[in-house]
C-alpha cells in the first residue's frame, strides 16, 4: 500500500520504519530535513509539504504529531490536508491529544468523505522501534477492520475501543490510572522500607495481594526490585515525567470539559509538577518516588 | 494440637472452625456468649476467661481481636495473657494492628519465652469461611515454619514478611496502595465514561495495559463490569468501606511516626472518610465511585 | 463621555445602569433583546452589532462577556472589534479571562492604536448594583489614568496591577486563595463544631488570630455566624459555585501553562466540582462546608 | 501568690520569668538542671521532683510540656502530681495536646477537687519573652475569672473558649487553618509571580480583597512583602515547620476520632511532612513556599 506518514519524531520515526519493513511504501514530511533524510535513506519518498501528500497518491495518510494544536493545523488549517486530500483516502491519526479535538477533527474528515480514525499508542520508543506498541482505536468498525493490518505492522495489540475520540478517551483514562498507581506504589513501597521491611519482600506480597498493580510487579520505582525496570538505571529511559504531565493535563481538561470530578487525578498533576519544577522532568515517571526519599533532590 | 482462640468475631469464628474441621483440640474465649456457644455447638471447648486459655495446656494461642487497645489488654493487661501463659507455649495476634504496638507485644512476649507471630490477614469473610485467607506473617523464621501448618488450616496463602510487626506492616502497605488503587480506578472509569466510553471495553483496555491493577481487574467498581463483584449486587458484602477507614488510620499513623509522607494515601483516608460521614460506612469500599457518579448520595 | 457597552448579562446590566447614573452618553449592545430593552428604557440608545458600536462615534468601549471565546470573537472575530473600530478609540474588558488571552488581545489592539486595559471585577452583583466592584486593572499606567474616573462610575475599589494581564491575574491569584480558604475555614469550623466548640466563639477565637482571613471574619460559612452572610441565608445570593468553579478553572490552566504547581489550589477545584456534581453549582461558594457535615446532600 | 511550674523550656522559662516579674513566688521543676538555674537566678526556688512541688504550699501550678505523654505522667503518673497534690490547689496545662487527653486529665483532676483549666498558647517564644502570648482556654467560667490575672502576667489576649478542652480545639483548629492558608497564600503568591505580577503589588491586592489572611497580610511567605516577617530573613525565627506538623498531627487525629474529614488539613499535613523530609524541619513553615519555587530544595 502506498502510505503518507506526517511526522517523524521519536515516535513517529520508528514506526513509519516498521511500515517500510512490511514493504508498504511510503511518502513522509517533517518539518526537520534531518528527520526526513533518515528516512529517505530507509526507502521512503519525501515530499516538501503536507499538501503535497495531500496530492500523491497515497491510500492512508498517519499522523504522528506533538499536540492539538499541530494536529488542527495539519488536518484543518490553510493548507492542510482536509483541504486538498483526495475522496476516501483513509486517515490515522496517532498523535496524543484532547478526545473533542480528536472528534471534532474526524467528524469533518468523515463528512468529506474521509474516513478517519484516532489511534494513539502506548509501549513508548521502546515498542516503537520494536514493533510492540498498543493502539487504542477510536472510529467506525469497517474503518477499523481496514487499519488492522497496517497498525500490525507498528504494534502488537490493536484494540479498539468504539466511535470516534474513544481512542483517546481510552489513552487519557488509563494513563490517568497509571500515574496514580505509580505514586500509590511510591508511598507504599517507602512507607513499608521505612517501617523496616525489605522492599523486594514487600514488592512480592503486594503482587500476589489486592495492591498488584502494573506500576508494581512490572516497573516498580524502588530501585533494584524489578531487574530492568527504569528505576534500576536511575530512571533513565522509560516515560519521561513532562510525558505523563501532557498525559494527565489532558485527563484533566477533559475532566474540566464532562464536569467530571477527577480528584486523585489532579492531585497526581500536581505532584508531576512539582518534581518536573524541581529540574526532574526529563527522569522516568517512576522517578517521583524520590519525592517520598527525603534525599536532597 | 490443642490451640487457644481469643476473639470469636465475623472472622475470628469461622477462623476457629476451621481449626476444628483440621481436628485441632479447641479451647475458646470471647466476651459474647452467643459467639462462644457457637463454636462450643461446632466442638470447642468453652473457657471463662483470658486467664483461663493461659492456664490451661495449650500449645499455641491464637488472637483475633478489633483494635490494638484489645490487644494490649489482652496481651499486657493485669488478667493478661503474658502475666500468666506457661514458658514456650507459642502466640499468634492475627489482628491487624499498628507495627509499633505488635512490635512491643511481640518483644515482651519474646523476653519472657514465648515466641509470638504477628499474622494479619486479607480475604474478608468470606476468605476465612474458605479457608482461603492470606496470612502475612512477622516473626523468626523458626516460629513461622512452627506455626505454618496450622495457618494453612486457615488460609491459601501463608507469606513471611520478615521479622516482628512485619506482618502488620505489609498489610498497612498494602492496603494504603489498596485504597488509592481503587479510588483511581473509580476516577478512570468514570471519566471514561462520561466521555462516552463503555464500561467494559474501557476496563478491558486498562486491563490488558499499564493501568492494569485487581481493583480493575477482579473488583472493579463500575456496576456490570465484573459479575460476583460487589459493585454488581449494590455493593453490598466484600470490605466495608469503615474496615478500610480502619486500614487508612494505621497506615497514614505509622507514617506520621515513620515522618514519612504519605500524600495520597492521607487524601484516600480523607475522601473515604467523607464517604462514611455521608452514612455509607457498612457498603463496600469499592462504593467510593459513587463520590464521581454525580448521583444524590 | 459616549461609552459603547457590550455584554448585559448579570453583571454587565447593573454596571451600564451606573455610567448612564453618572451621566455618560450609553450605546450598548446584547444578543439578548431583554437585555437591551432594560438599558433602553434607563436611557441608552440601543445598536444591533459589535460592529454598529464600533462605527459609532464612541470614545471608549467596554466589554463584559461570559468567557475568553466570547471575547475572542468580539473583539478578534471577523466583524469584531478591533476590525472597524476607530483608531484611539478606547476599550476595557471586564470579563473574566485567562491572563494570555487578554495579553494577545491587548497586544493585537494596541497594535493597531486601540489602547486597551483588562478589568475584571469582584463584588458581585451585589457590588455591580450598587456601584462598589473593585476593578483590577492591567495595561499602560496613562491608560489607567485616562480610564479611572469611568470605573470610579461603577466601582469603589480600583486597583492598577502592573501591564497588560495583570489585572486578570490577579483576580485568578485571588479567588484561588479564596476558594482555598473557604474550604479551610469550613474544615476548621466543622472539626471545632465536632469537637463540642460553640460556632461563634470559634470564630471569634480564629478572627482575632492567626487563622484569621475573609472566609472566617466577613464570609464564614457556618450558618449563624455572620448575619448577612449566605450561610445565614440558606447560601442563596453572593458568588455561586459555578463561578467559583469556573475561576479556579482558569487559575489552574493559566498554573499547567507557566508550569507552576498549585497543588490545594487544584484540589479545591476539583471539591468545588464534586459539590457542584452533586447538583448544588447554584449555590454560594461557601456552601462547600455542607461536605464537611455529613448530612444528605 | 505562690505558684509551681513544670517545664521550664523555650516556652516555659520566659512564661515563668513573666510571674516572677509580676511579682508572684514560684517553685519550678525541670529534668534540665540548666533550666532550673536559669529561673534560680532570676528569683524562683528550685524544687527537685514533681512531688515536690505538689507537696508544697502553692496555691496554682501551671505546666508547659513538649506532649500529651508528658502532660499524662506529669499528672496521672504514679509520682504525679494528681496523687499528691493538696485539695484545691488550681491547675493550669499550658501544653498544646489533643483535647481527648486535656478532657481526660481535668476530669480526673476535677472530680478529686482539683479545678484546671488548658490553655495553650499562640505566639512563639517572641511572645513569651514579651508576655503578649495569645491563651485559649478551656474549663469553667469560675475557675477562668480565678486564674484571669495570673495568665495577663505573661499573656496580652485570654480568651475563654468554654467548657475542659475547648483551649486545645480552638488552637488546633486555627493552627489547621493557618497552615492551609499559608500554603494558599504561597500558591497564589507563586502564581501570580509566574504569571508576570509583582509580589509587593499582588500582595497588597490580596491584602485587600477576599484573599486577605494573616498569611498574606501578617506574615507573607514571599521574601520582601513584609518586611520584619520570617521570609525576609531567609525563614529564620518564627513558627518552626515541625512545630507546625506537630499541630497539624494533632489535628488530624482529633478529626479521625470524631470521624470528621479535613481534607485540606490533611493534604497540608502531607506538604509540611514531604518539606521537613527535605531537611527543612527548623525552618519557619512559611518556608513552605519553597516547594513551589522550583529551585533545588
Amino acid at each position: 500500500m502506498h502510505i503518507g506518514f506526517i511526522g517523524l519524531g521519536n515516535m513517529g520515526a520508528p514506526m513509519a520504519r516498521n511500515l517500510l519493513g512490511a514493504r508498504h511504501r511510503l511518502s513522509v514530511f517533517d518539518l526537520s530535513q534531518a528527520a526526513v533524510k533518515g528516512l529517505v535513506e530507509a526507502g521512503a519518498n519525501a515530499v516538501h509539504s503536507v499538501t503535497d501528500i495531500a496530492h500523491s497518491d497515497v491510500e492512508l495518510i498517519i499522523t504522528m504529531l506533538p499536540a492539538a494544536s499541530h494536529v488542527r493545523q495539519v488536518y484543518l488549517g490553510d493548507s492542510g490536508l482536509l483541504s486538498s486530500v483526495a475522496p476516501s483516502v483513509r486517515l490515522i491519526d496517532s498523535s496524543t491529544i484532547d478526545p473533542m479535538s480528536a472528534r471534532e477533527v474526524a467528524a469533518i474528515a468523515s463528512k468529506q468523505g474521509n474516513p478517519m480514525l484516532d489511534a494513539p499508542v502506548s509501549g513508548g520508543t521502546g515498542g516503537a522501534e520494536a514493533g510492540t506498541l498498543t493502539f487504542m482505536v477510536g472510529g467506525d468498525t469497517a474503518d477499523y477492520d481496514a487499519a488492522l493490518s497496517v497498525l500490525q505492522s507498528m504494534g502488537k495489540n490493536i484494540v479498539h475501543c468504539g466511535p470516534a475520540g474513544n481512542g483517546q478517551v481510552a489513552k487519557v483514562a488509563n494513563n490517568m490510572l497509571l500515574a496514580i498507581s505509580m505514586i500509590g506504589v511510591s508511598e507504599a513501597m517507602s512507607l513499608g522500607v521505612s517501617l523496616g521491611m525489605d522492599a523486594k519482600v514487600l514488592a512480592g506480597i503486594i503482587n500476589t495481594s489486592s495492591g498488584r498493580c502494573w506500576s508494581s510487579d512490572t516497573y516498580n520505582p524502588y530501585p533494584g526490585v524489578i531487574e530492568g525496570a527504569p528505576a534500576s538505571r536511575n530512571y533513565t529511559g522509560g516515560f519521561g515525567t513532562d510525558l505523563m504531565l501532557k498525559d494527565l493535563g489532558l485527563a484533566t481538561e477533559a475532566a474540566k470539559q464532562q464536569k467530571q470530578p477527577v480528584i486523585l487525578g489532579a492531585l497526581a498533576q500536581q505532584l508531576y509538577q512539582t518534581f518536573s519544577s524541581q529540574g526532574h522532568g526529563t527522569m522516568d515517571f517512576s522517578a517521583i518516588i524520590k519525592m517520598y526519599s527525603g534525599e536532597d533532590q
